[in-house]
């Protein structure tokens, strides 16, 4: 048989052809009056994308590199921050934070679950500078609450910046920078944004900007200072993959067009992204639907992303049997866990450029995967498919669901609305 | 929700992505060393994927011109053909034949039907110059019998030269123009090739080749000599589509490494062309059992081809909705029936560049619209899918299918084996 690959991973995520097509066109130098435009209407555009106000500022760089600017910029030697933390990327903060000198205090939730906002309370000092957390723990599938941590932040008083890594929370979550009164916010390409690796995204709220002037951590390639005042001028610091910056372009052109009516055929970047996340969120209800019904255990049933979904197998099967499996049959690639987590769990991805036909696929192939190698009792063909069916026929015959929560999570959260 | 785009359509067909950057990367020049290379090799390829030893033609045209040039080379004014027809490709070939001079005899099976040898034989004359059949009749979703009426004119001892439109059959039946005495074999780009329309192609066998000296009906672009000495040479006669010529050198590659083993890694033209066709075969039958359990019927139960399936929507219903809810929900394409059976039918495309994913997708997507929209007795959510799954787990599971007949049939047809 045919088989397509597909890639089914937390980013890089499948590309949008329009994207790809002004990536091929991109012949094009940094330092001209047409790359400024560009590159100024992009800015432009993340804006909204963001919900902020304040400049957001492109890195060539993976997310990593943000993350690291982030700290950078906004820490000193000595400072003492607070990294919540319930898997890998949470972890990455607290490696970030002790390189650059930082006293980390953590908050550490274990794999699959989130902390609670009264965790979050008891660790806050006085002293904290700062506080790290992810928007979404991608090598879990969880979803942690930002606005109760940045409602915990105004509601004391604490001078802490929250810092949030939203690489694949935006576009999945309903963040609202300025709003939530989030300090600073990360994005990186490769994922809601369907094009691939190779920029990062960072916006810093006012109190974010002033902080930086008095922390005194090296930094040269990723000083947010420089870079603010070359976009401001429509150009970036240093040699931007200008490919890429023209694939964005077009990206967030598409999804300004899924909010796209008759009077406003161009559509809008803050309507699209709000449809861009009930997009993932409705191809996520249906994947947890499916595994669940395939005799499959969700690992973060509590709090679920709907950047991806981590399934625990069948006892007894190690995950990366499954990852082979879907591979070798269907051209079909997920993810293995990470780290500790590796044959224990896989991970579908729901971000970005996936639509229904991907999803029925997805279950489709894993479905016979399932069936051939790992037959559960009482399942059986169809059982995935018709969980997934009857969930999408029920989120399109009514409203979007009724989030509990502003963080997106349908069961009672923190219940900030 | 996003909506990709995807044509399910019996030409244009989804097209490789291998083809579509060789087709983006296609600036060069038709008189050149360059060109001649890649056309040569190109159509040495096309003589593996028709099965014969003599030239294959590459036309800058759709099928239609192929099917013309097939007439105007090979026949003069008031000479008598035999037109085999059962929808509008076979009509096009009387049209043609008539445009042409032909006196024109006609056997002619119902819609969703083919026609029996006896018929053929009964109508086949003494001074019958040709007879012009197509392989799959795309336009109703049935297979003719091609080695039944090859075996005929040579039982016979006709002079009759037999006219093979293989247009939607290539690729989507096991076609050996040689071994099975057809005297042209004509294809057209945009169907099992996985490339965009423009090109038509056409073989000649040593007998058709002979006629044409004979023949005096009017041509100039289509002369068929001037063509095949000029392809001798790695060029066209006139300037050729060169960006679809490079895609489809890159398409004819991948078909060969459908058949790539460790020892041959490019694979092989023939067996590629094999497993394409066996492809067809699989996704046909998953959609026909799929069509079925969704409450429908089969247009062409008894002779369905592999290349489309046209399906009877439920009573009181028009095709043409089923097209439009597809579109609109779904952004699926399919094709309504062509002129007559405009809203008796609709047809969905197996040729080319489909694989098990697409297959469950489409199904997934059909059975929504029904469900949502014409609700039927029995059928439920998963009926179509999982009829589908079965089909593909068994076909999976065993060897291909035992075809009763040469041209592909699983039902008993002229039992040519």
């Amino acid at each position: 048989m045919i088989r397509k690959t597909r890639l089914f991973t937390p980013g890089p995520t499948p590309l949008l052809p329009a994207a790809q097509f002004a990536m091929a066109a991109a012949d094009i130098h940094h330092r001209t009056a047409e790359f400024r435009a560009m590159y100024t209407r992009v800015l432009s555009q993340l804006k909204d994308f963001f919900g902020t106000k304040n400049d957001v500022l492109i890195l060539s760089s993976s997310g990593t590199g943000a993350m690291e600017a982030a700290v950078s910029n906004l820490t000193s030697p000595g400072d003492r921050v607070l990294v919540l933390t319930a898997g890998k990327f949470g972890e990455r903060w607290s490696g970030i934070a002790k390189a650059f000198g930082c006293e980390v205090d953590v908050v550490s939730a274990p794999y699959g679950h989130t902390f609670s906002i009264e965790e979050v309370k008891a660790a806050l000092k006085l002293e904290t500078r700062a506080i790290f957390m992810q928007a979404t723990e991608t090598s879990t599938g969880v979803r942690h609450c930002v606005p109760a941590v940045a409602k915990l932040i105004k509601d004391t008083h604490s001078e802490a910046l929250l810092v949030v890594d939203a690489i694949t929370g935006l576009g999945t979550t309903h963040l609202d920078m300025d709003a939530w009164g989030v300090d600073v916010l990360i994005g990186g390409s490769q994922k809601s944004f369907m094009i691939p690796p190779g920029l990062s995204f960072i916006a810093l709220s006012d109190k974010a900007w002033d902080r930086m002037e008095a922390s005194y951590n090296p930094r040269y390639y990723f000083d947010l200072r420089k870079e603010r005042k070359n976009a401001r001028n429509g150009e970036s610091a240093y040699t931007p993959a200008v490919a890429l910056i023209a694939a964005l372009g077009a990206a967030l052109d598409y999804i300004a067009g899924q909010a796209a009516t008759t009077d406003n055929p161009a559509g809008d970047l803050v309507a699209g992204r709000k449809k861009l996340v009930e997009n993932a969120e409705t191809i996520a209800a249906m994947t947890r639907a499916a595994v669940q019904a395939l005799g499959m255990t969700l690992f973060a049933p509590d709090a679920p992303s709907a950047a991806a979904t981590a399934v625990l197998p069948p006892v007894g099967i190690d995950s990366g049997v499954i990852v082979k499996e879907l591979k070798a049959r269907f051209a079909a690639v997920i993810t293995n866990g990470q780290g500790e987590m590796k044959g224990q769990i896989f991970r579908i991805a729901h971000l970005g450029f996936f639509d229904f036909m991907d999803t029925i696929a997805f279950i489709g192939a894993l479905e016979q995967v399932v069936m051939k190698s790992f037959p559960q009792p009482g399942v059986q063909f169809g059982s995935g498919l018709i969980a997934a069916q009857k969930v999408y026929a029920e989120r399109s015959a009514t409203a979007a669901a009724d989030n509990q929560c502003l963080c997106g999570r349908t069961q009672a959260c923190c219940s900030l609305k």
